[in-house]
């Protein structure tokens, strides 16, 4: 979706150090899948599995790990890691879309907000009262930002995020389409007449090179701070509420449910349409299983852990076992009751 | 919500293949459910069990199957399936919503632009370089067009709508609020550093006839395209993964998850909260109960599917009836147990 | 995120009906965490195991039940219920941002529409035919208001919200970002052919003081209304579908799917990303955890309710231990087979 910008096989080569095998002046315009990758297109070979349709693949050139069999046909970069070199390779022959920096006439630019000379601001957004747009960052249309927001630099804001008052935004961090930042947290005191709001008026902080797919909510604290950590990849539609607390490089996929003062600590993996109760603890190491559930305040270890509520994959894999030898038990049961009753009759006869 | 177009019963059955029974001149101004029906209005009798209730209505005509009893109380349309002729006839009743085909002064459309003369454009709508709209399609306010969009003829794009950049759109679409379709799909490669974006520079492909529920999120494919068949119906906050190969005629209900590189093919039925691991597959004739959960990779045959993990209904069934009798197979060996005892004590006495 | 505005204990303790021990001219300006709170803020001690914590604090004023130990070092306030008072007085200290009575001039408004004088209407905004929005309510930006909709007092709309033409808002409502009411409902009818729509020209009411979360949507009826009682609080990403009717008080945590003709009764408790099926009647009185799943049709009576399918929380729990103990029932059949082997030897024997 971005303009292709041609490079030499040797110097992609040299951005992921990599050993070019052949002709190195070939000319690379853009990335493409092995099976269907043609001219000017570069492919990586993920594993021996694929070494076979390497073989042949009309790809100009192949990132190859760097044991491999004779590919001679083709020009080859080896590395350590091709996919990763792939990834590289793409960001750089397909850059994100460049936006001129500038100010839409259409956008509403509190007088005390403070943007950088080189931000780019989108038709019809909204930045408040001494909110801050950092350099490089773009800011597509319909995007509204409270008061006293910071967005630091090269971030790039998709059309209609909402960042709600007083949110903090790293530098390099993406976030897409109707990404909610600081909505108040879900908190309610019961009384007599009904649910009384609890105060929601912290903040949200989200750290540098954070994604946020599409639709995230990330809820305000009631008191002090909800946190996304360093790093950390969020899919699509995925509810973190107030007062969490999710480390560095965590990876959670689309329509998780974090509930309130939940700690992800650094590097945990979470699956899609897993469900936290509030009050619980993932430690560093954890991996935890798609659809799982945690009860609240329980604490999730290193390990894999799958299933509702949450177990580890061993035990709820020789759960799983015995649940499906119930009609094999079923049945000694059975046979048990005639064995004793055939018993009990021979006894009864002596 | 829409004006109504009053037409005669005469005419109303034409358009439903209908045989007229009693004054066809009625006139009739509204669709209503039979129970609050009143003059003027029309509503259907679906099934035996309502034509208890039919006899009372207040209705001016009734939709009725070939076989009824006597309401000759009723002007009556008779037709071969009663809820299909009232939806047809709703929808000639109270048509969508007309909007006079212009480019509202506060849009921003991109001078590379195409908009058919027809096409109707809301207040602060965003089209970018080189995007089309189609002949007589709506797009309401706020909707966001990145730029080499294609969007076909007779869509609604309801507000709020985002379409990333190169997403295609077929003809007779319906976006609801807040879809977003071409966000970069959830793909990274770890590092020693921490996680690198797999390039995501494929495409959506969005074909005729279409329906999207309110904040349902398409992923752009990460090289390829992600597709969502012709005549396909889509709840709310569904989640279609990067790469995913939706057929035709398949319908998902609300807060479905699917990871990446899913096929469903033609004419699925998918429940709510399913969640679909990576590359699973779909077959044809599948029903897939809500909440279910399928592990990656696996093909789920024509038939009914249940649970997590999904299995056939009728082994879902039987298991569920196993866990129903675990109380009394505990019962059963604590029996068997006293009744060992007392043999091996008469034997011993022996 | 707003604004403070300080007051002495004496008068905090007036709202909350509460007994002043110590110095009640202190001046208060924020609330905070007991852990952090410090001079001029004031804190709640909620409970007998805050108590130690208490005695550290460094608050300038404690709210603490009409129970406590010796707290002589610090200003307190003595109430019935240390949360609800603290709830209260944050209200006051921090009360919801305030904007001044204006119509952006960069909104939309219909000649028709009525916007009461003492209203805010946001930059972007659009309010279509004979919309009407009451006395000082705020309409953030971005928010699209179709026709025939009315907005009562005293509402915060807040950015990128989307009410459909038709749909009924009470007084008091708090929206936040991205939600959506009076989407079409999710039905359609199959012919041959594919899949017709059916008609969804009902409508949605939402009772005064109902605060709906980011991105949650409330689906407009086929016929008749989708209503949501006064008082009812709902989180992020919920899906209410068509012909829910949702009474007063009712709390529904985060990504909750609730299908088409469900009814819940008042004062329901509802956990996170739990499921309904179509039809189903939850009664006053039932509370459903988390994860929870009901099959259509379901009627959830008074009680605490769990699993999927949904069942008494004792039950669920009888159910857990006995699958706990399947591992040892597997054990009881074998020796049970062992002896019964043994003592068919025996009698052989004899």
């Amino acid at each position: 979706m971005t303009d292709t910008n041609a490079q030499s096989v040797n110097s992609l080569a040299q951005l992921v150090a990599g050993t070019v095998i052949g002709n190195g002046d070939v000319l690379i315009e853009r990335i493409a899948n092995l099976d269907i990758a043609r001219e000017n297109e570069i492919a990586y070979v993920d594993g021996e599995k694929f070494f076979e349709s390497a073989q042949g693949s009309e790809a100009s050139c192949l990132i190859v790990p760097r044991e491999h069999p004779d590919l001679t046909s083709h020009t080859l970069i080896e590395v350590d890691n091709p996919k990763l070199a792939f990834s590289i390779i793409g960001a750089v022959l397909h850059p994100p879309k460049h936006r001129e920096p500038s100010v839409h006439p259409a956008a509403h630019i509190a007088e005390t907000a403070d943007i950088a000379l080189t931000a780019y601001i989108g038709p019809g957004v909204c930045v408040g009262n001494y909110s801050h747009v950092g350099a490089a960052t773009r800011i597509e249309a319909g995007v509204v930002i409270g008061d006293n927001v910071v967005i630091g630099a090269d971030c790039v804001i998709h059309p209609n995020v909402v960042l709600y008052d007083g949110v903090t935004i790293g530098d390099n961090v993406i976030l897409h389409t109707g990404v909610c930042i600081g909505a108040d947290g879900f908190g309610y005191v019961r009384d007599r007449m009904g649910y009384h709001k609890f105060p929601q008026i912290g903040t949200v902080v989200i750290e540098d090179d954070v994604e946020l797919g599409a639709h995230t909510c990330v809820d305000r604290a009631a008191l002090g701070r909800t946190r996304i950590g360093r790093g950390t990849k969020i899919d699509n539609m995925v509810h973190v509420g107030h007062n969490c607390d999710i480390g560095e490089r965590v990876v959670i996929a689309a329509q998780t449910g974090i509930s309130g003062s939940v700690v992800i600590e650094d590097d945990a993996v979470i699956g899609g349409q897993v469900g936290f109760g509030d009050h619980t603890r993932v430690q560093s190491g954890a991996v935890i299983g798609s659809k799982a559930g945690i009860l609240p305040g329980k604490i999730v270890r290193p390990g894999v852990w799958w299933g509702i509520p949450v177990q580890p994959l061993a035990e709820y894999k020789k759960m799983n076992a015995h649940l499906g030898r119930l009609p094999q038990m079923r049945d000694e049961i059975k046979e048990l009751r005639a064995e004793v009753e055939k018993l009990r009759k021979r006894l009864a006869e002596e």
